[in-house]
């Protein structure tokens, strides 16, 4: 499927919503940070994505758009949320993530982004040269892909207690 | 972590809400059936949800609280969704879903589930002897699993357009 920013839009206004949804009310054993750096609890998950929101996605389309100087990201630190974040509600950063995500997606508005603009480059620290469509869909599956990892995250849970159960189950294996 | 029914309708209680902040709004491309029995679309796995609550979860359920005659569970036909959903809208089969989850939550609720009773068993076409517990975990880790499915589908939409990122994002994998 091509890019095309309604369509993209779509997914990135739903995202604090469905994480919401999936997530409030949820007793901590589900959802709290073990501090585990190398598995992330969605509370770890939501940490991150609003670093993302801060730091990320936004910050590097303005780099593209203004097509000033060497037009290089800056490195992105993907464990801020164990420093930044430890001493919230995750319904707390729920309401934070929803809140920068719809900023954020209003700034975009605002640039009215046309097809030549897509096409604008930036220079990424490790893959080098990128096009603005490209960051697009890539957040996009960045929301997609944390989604995935709070989902697997919790049914790991259930590793044991689903019994004869587990080789039917595709996201236990 | 240990089985516990409020814990784990925590979760089926938010399944349906989720897949609907998740989905409601998205344009076609993102969700509609393509008839790919092999590779389910979020309308596809809906339909899915919907069968299940319908003729596998509950109805199993009962058949080890009865303890009458042999217990043995019917097949499930994980295909019926291409059969009985393919006129309706998203929407309408995420309002049915909900609805029917909904009711099937009140009857376990209406049961007054002991920890005795959670040990019962019934006997699973193809794995044998299972134990409601089993039963009442897997549901919760099969509407994860799903969950999963549907990201990871959209997310395939834009394995081209996110170019050299493809290597960072596990859920393209």
């Amino acid at each position: 499927m091509e890019f095309e920013l309604k369509r993209a839009s779509e997914v990135l206004r739903q995202t604090p919503y469905a994480l919401s949804r999936l997530l409030e009310g949820l007793s901590p054993e589900w959802i709290q940070s073990e501090g585990n750096e190398a598995d992330w609890s969605p509370y770890d998950v939501v940490g991150h994505l609003i670093h993302c929101e801060e730091t990320d996605w936004i910050i590097r389309v303005e780099i593209i758009l203004r097509q000033e100087g060497h037009r290089k990201f800056e490195p992105f630190d993907r464990l801020a949320q164990f420093r930044s974040s430890q001493r919230r509600t995750l319904s707390d950063l729920l309401t934070e993530f929803a809140h920068l995500r719809n900023s954020n997606l209003e700034r975009m508005v605002g640039w009215q982004l046309t097809p030549a603009m897509l096409e604008l480059t930036g220079l990424h620290p490790e893959l080098g040269e990128v096009t603005l469509k490209q960051l697009l869909s890539t957040w996009v599956v960045h929301d997609l892909n944390h989604i995935r990892q709070i989902v697997t995250y919790m049914s790991r849970k259930y590793l044991d207690e689903v019994g004869p159960w587990k080789p039917y189950l595709s996201i236990l294996q």
